[in-house]
């Protein structure tokens, strides 16, 4: 009998193309607020990984560069996989990467739950960041969608605000 | 000044859209070895959603169905949500998702960290999971991708073989 152990199995990132690391790092760094935790250089494939994931999750201190260190990044849950395959942030002919919101749908969004969504929705404003649903846009309240430098969605939520809406959506289910 | 609280803020969450939930909540369920958080209906938009994860990676018990129950899945890191749009399971001119790995390209891939990818494959097989590249296929030997019942892929890697692969590839970086 095949030893399942998927007990032990963990959900350790959500990849996602990027065209231009000089723009994606510091997004995912300074806005959001992610750390990054390690970069990978593919040079006989000409791509590199990008693995940036929030501190407060993180299990166990980084290992100094080196075997041990990937291990640690990728036991880690949540974190976020930027692929940078060289040349994209320098071809003018590269369409862009497509966020999965558009036809053909597909990938929705990844989620930051946050303590205040309005004070983060408040300091993204100042940073210049591109809104796809501001948090008092349309029905649900309290809920914000921003878009990261490549298009691809990001859900801004809190909990107990997420709570109260899907507490009032679904009464009587 | 704005309250950035960016040190509070988590990843909880990965949206991919779903055909049906029929299929693909026994897929994550019972093939990954996910665990079903919770699930919302919202009538009268007509979809619903589905939050599924690892056990191992939760944090806190979850609380009686309510309220505190939704806080208690959005403060959960790692999560996987799954979005039903009603009708797509039972509609023959529905097309399917696009899991961002045929052009337009976008969205790569979640990842699972397991034990023993061999030991986890051979179970796939068992349970006549689709591959996209079996452990020992290509130059990157111990990592495996599989297809969820939508077509999105997700990678099945351990740390310690990503860490042989990557030492291997990125060694004079």
């Amino acid at each position: 009998m095949t030893n399942t152990n998927t007990q032990d199995y963990k959900l350790t990132q959500t990849m996602l193309r990027i065209k231009d690391p000089a723009v994606s790092i510091p997004f995912y760094r300074d806005v959001l607020g992610m750390t990054l935790l390690d970069r990978y250089d593919f040079d006989s494939m000409e791509f590199s990984l990008y693995f940036l994931a929030y501190e407060n999750g993180l299990v166990g201190e980084p290992p100094a560069a080196g075997p041990a260190k990937v291990v640690w990044v990728f036991n880690q849950i949540g974190t976020i996989e930027l692929t940078h395959n060289w040349g994209t942030e320098a071809d003018n002919d590269f369409g862009g990467y497509h966020s999965g919101n558009e036809e053909p749908k597909g990938f929705g969004h990844i989620g930051i739950t946050v303590p205040d969504v309005y004070a983060a929705c408040e300091r993204f404003d100042e940073l210049g960041v591109e809104y796809v649903k501001r948090p008092d846009d349309g029905a649900m309240k309290g809920l914000a969608f921003i878009k990261d430098p490549d298009g691809y969605w990001i859900e801004v939520l809190s909990a107990e605000g997420t709570s109260n809406i899907i507490t009032s959506a679904v009464v009587g289910n």
